[in-house]
């Protein structure tokens, strides 16, 4: 149970909160932990390695200090920024590059989502912009009561571009709300993401929430990774495909997964003892 | 009015519960009604009848006894488990056999689902594992104040695969509480599962629940069989379509189904009477 | 800011309630604003001028007099339902002539949905039938206290054909309330609207939703149109694609997006005064 | 069997080849046809007419002088051209004009395609750029030994935009041949085309092809219409759709259809006579 | 190796042409071996047995008798055409009814395609209508030089609503010549059947086409039958989904298909041996 | 114009054959050039790299030596099946590793396809198994008179999994082709290749297939590469998405690639000299 497979990661914290859990922090707290093009490229290699990692069954995605999950893209970023302007001088070109940088961005966010393994995502105080994209993508939503969301983008004449105008829709259940949200880009509390089943639960403070969030990954990881995993990527298909395929999805999946953990699983609720599952 | 058709049906209670409401209970209340295979296929086999039988407009899905609704696959069933596995001594094989006999359960327990008519679940007590499968499946959730419902597959190894994971998620409104719900395999009780969308009124008690179940069945009843079964083909088609899509089933389904009934249901309308419909 | 562009328009009341905000509303109080088949065609005929007009960035929908927003269809348009039944003395044409008919109807309706600017609805005292319709193929919903909608076909023998079955399961969460709202057909409030999602908020009168919708509407139309109809375009389109093509869709959107308000919109935060965004 | 639905067509040669048989040509051959905005709209209305015309059972594509069908795009409409940059002067807002244009203009070629009945494409001579995009919306090609077809758009520069890089590699065999042909932009003559599966027939001259498919026309336009049309129909839809869905459109659709021409169609076999079909 | 399995089966001749191999022939010569209910229900029944017979590894369909393999549906067949029409006396239950019998009558003829196993098809003489229904969900078609196919359905005033429309422009190249055919209902030799890839070998006679269907089924019959059913699970796979899931769909199944025959079939390979796999 | 970039290549042969032609070429003619997972890895790695590689524009992938383009899979690579195996000693685990084996070897395959940019591919002696997913993967074919195709895995007891089944029954006209094909595993030459339409065109030797590849390259390298990037991606996302969507997709790339290349594409016409791109 060892980082050093995360010793490139420069720009995140990344720990063990506890055997099996992975703890990823934005720790910028200066900038309220906003994101630059290093940081979500650094956040996309995390995934990429715990993805396969057999030491991490399941991973918390939090942000370090008082103000803030995330204040969003840091503005102030101008290597990020040139890569999208880029050399180009015309405008075709111009848009060639942007497209590919965007959807760059976007793979690299959306990374947790891909990530077989659960992920709990933690807001608190500032959580606009891009933390809406990081929070939309992943599995599990905890919230500290001061958490400020918003969709800002539209404040600053654009369309949200990082995942979250794809994935909000699919994670509740009023889409006038949705809606209303994205279009007035207004800020909206703790309690309000509770209401609208954007978040599970609601913790008084910031550290409240993490504790919560490594609490609830550690029971997770105590599962049988076949059947966490295989559980994810059946509810991440279910969402894209037809209820016939996402039963014929499972159905291949389990075809071979049933023949290990499950007997186990079953052994231990008989001989009511802790199951024990080789790491995947 | 006969369950004559339904004799072959061994491992399931079937009977009129009003006119044109037919009441599918499970009977096996000294093991909370788990579930063994000759009984899904039984289950598959009432719906198959049912979809076709003119005397039945509306469906009610209940389990008898005090302990509960169900308590999922019944753990014991040699049978069942002997022809997963099968007689295959080889992991390509076994797999193989596996998914067709997964594919076979699921289909049966979608049979609810796949039904034209409209149908009622009532959960009670202990509804976990295979129930929340079952009660998935129908159109339509009521429960009893003691419900205690567990997507519970997670605890035994494994990931849930005869449904849950595939229509849970398009049922209810918040994806961080399914997905929650289904990683962590906690039970949950009536006023969570009500607040959180997946059924749509409590009662205090387990007859209470199906009283109403019965009384709403019956309402449902009296309406046009074009009407109704129209509407339930249009849900279930939306669901896996495009918009587009889903207008035009409509459209084409409702160029020949306005012909008859709707003029019926307009006329008993002006005249303040009760519309007549033709069975179906 | 003129309404000349509307002159065509004869059976609905259009107005600018602010600037770039264009107020739509049914103006036949005294048969509860029931449409006739010459009523919804202009209504498709506002959305197709509005979309391109440049002086309208938000939209309006609303009904006029005390007793409610719409009452449904007009069952006494002896003209549309001579369209329906047409000429045709067979079956086979008939249902083709019906069926075309039914489609240019949804297409109408849908008209709000497929204008690529936000539009809200306001529902007030009787919303049923057709009105369902329309409020669920525009973006943001409130309502009046008084509201009673109802998906109201099912009593007259029919499934809803105008697009409720397709749009509603999608814009709320409890699938369950979905089902049963459909198959009973049974009156529900602006309070259980609320709760279940469809509405965004609820206001004491009539006029005070109204009033609630176009202030709305106006901090709408102050934003970048081209932000604005981006974030609609790609809430849309991710409706009906997977995550990974909604991805791209808004990707290459921004890619030209980007160019122009963006850099307007971060001067303006960053100079801290108000954004002035080209018309569109 | 009149033109006179057709008054407003300015822009191409409207007329009966035979009874319910359309004739559709371009006739400005002293620029091979070339197109102009005005024409393509003209082409679109004229397909929106005859889509519901009862006197028309069948369509033919043509192109009036000897130089060929069609030299594509008109160059030098500069009506056109301003249409598609527009007032715009910054990229953004030009984009999204330019984006609509093209949609606008991909619908009309498309018209062809949508038109529920059967239409027929005859080739001679010159038949490049949009040329092809017109003959790949037509259900049947026939050509002229003399036809040079070529995709020529990569030769100035830009990817077609106008179906046929969406139509072209659904309508043969070899999509090693199309993408050379694509990437080439080279010409190829009507053998090749024949070889390629492109075209059914060649035919030594552009009379005799022009002769040909009317000839074919006016076998087909005796068919039932409802037939007809039900089958173009199932092949355009098949075309977008799962094999599962395919089946279920074209069983939804012959559930009323079998009720009329059905009956004629076999009486009049099992009689040896001419079926008489009622218009559509 | 025995077909008492299919001793139920009385309207189609079933037996062994080879081990493992199937022969399943239509048996009425005498009236060029159209198609009742009874028999479509039959070649549904064969397929349902076959699809899991361990006997049974590739399989070959033809008609007997010297006119041909099929002259389509048997027009005198009361039986079947009571049914559709059925008791309805209205036009919405008669076409409720109608939908649901061509739906079952799809079903059946698609299980040869839905069928695990490769289905060898064997066309001579007549083979029209339903004929090409039957022959387009087979995997590989041949033909004797005799053959007169038709899509004959447009004669008798209808659609196809069998299987044609959704199959045939799947399996061959040339869409220009699916539409001329489909529309005009006229006949084609097998000549023309080989050039447009409809038929892959033209043989001079009835038996020696079907003598060399069944030299290819023993063939095929000697192959791994876990690779020869992954394969035609793929291609029957990517046929209705994006690349994306296909290679995903044959990845799933090779995770555990590799596991047995693949050893078995390189080591027979390197000793140059027949490999022997194991019934499935 | 230099290699440099690729200099971490070190299992094939990458060099420039011309300007804006990179010649990818399999090198290791000792084994006709057999793949293992090194070489693989290496492939995937130079596609990378040239997609965004300003300084190519289209590109030639060819074998070294005599006997042929590829012998399919390295089955001496132990490395790879090492990987594949894994450390698992259950069937489970095995299974899951076994799947992302497979999935990381497909998109490495699929890397030509992914690559914005045309590749043309040249077969030549034996070019069978993993040759086949290889050259699928490519869009033009050419091929010499002595290459030995074959969809070999059958033959070792599996369904061919990198790529082959799902895009070579959309390259080529005939299902029934196909079919047998991949069932039989048989050989076959250049001659019915192209007949089926798999390869364009068939040259005397292996050096003219890949001189008049590399010719062909060299025309398509002095086209615009917005144009010619648009047109792949077209043609790639056609194949994957409804003609609606298609079109629409292209529209949106228009919108913006117009605005440059176009101009200079019509200018260089119209002056009739040779038009100047910049790079991409």
């Amino acid at each position: 149970m060892t980082t050093s497979k995360y010793a490139q990661i420069s720009q995140l914290a990344v720990s063990f909160a506890a055997p099996q859990v992975l703890l990823v922090e934005f720790n910028k707290p200066h900038k309220i932990n906003a994101v630059d093009a290093k940081t979500w490229r650094d956040y996309a290699r995390i995934f990429a390695i715990a993805s396969t990692d057999p030491d991490v069954n399941a991973i918390v995605v939090a942000g370090q200090g008082e103000r803030g999950f995330c204040a969003g893209l840091d503005l102030k970023d101008t290597e990020g920024f040139n890569e999208i302007s880029g050399q180009a001088t015309e405008p075709s070109r111009k848009a060639i590059k942007s497209r590919a940088h965007i959807r760059e961005f976007q793979e690299a966010i959306k990374s947790a989502y891909d990530c077989p393994k659960p992920v709990i995502g933690v807001a608190h105080g500032i959580s606009i912009g891009l933390a809406m994209d990081i929070l939309t993508n992943v599995d599990i939503r905890l919230a500290a009561a001061d958490t400020k969301f918003s969709v800002r983008e539209i404040a600053i004449g654009m369309a949200a571009d990082i995942g979250t105008l794809q994935q909000l829709p699919r994670l509740v259940g009023s889409h006038s709300w949705v809606r209303e949200i994205v279009f007035t880009g207004r800020f909206f509390g703790a309690d309000e993401a509770l209401k609208q089943g954007l978040v599970s639960y609601v913790y008084p403070t910031a550290a409240a929430a993490k504790e919560a969030a490594i609490k609830l990954a550690t029971q997770l990881a105590q599962y049988s990774p076949v059947g966490l995993q295989g559980a994810k990527e059946s509810l991440n298909y279910a969402a894209e495909h037809t209820l016939e395929d996402g039963l014929k999805q499972i159905a291949a999946y389990n075809s071979f997964a049933l023949q290990t953990d499950f007997y186990e699983g079953i052994s231990a609720t008989l001989e009511k003892r802790k199951a024990r599952y080789e790491k995947l």
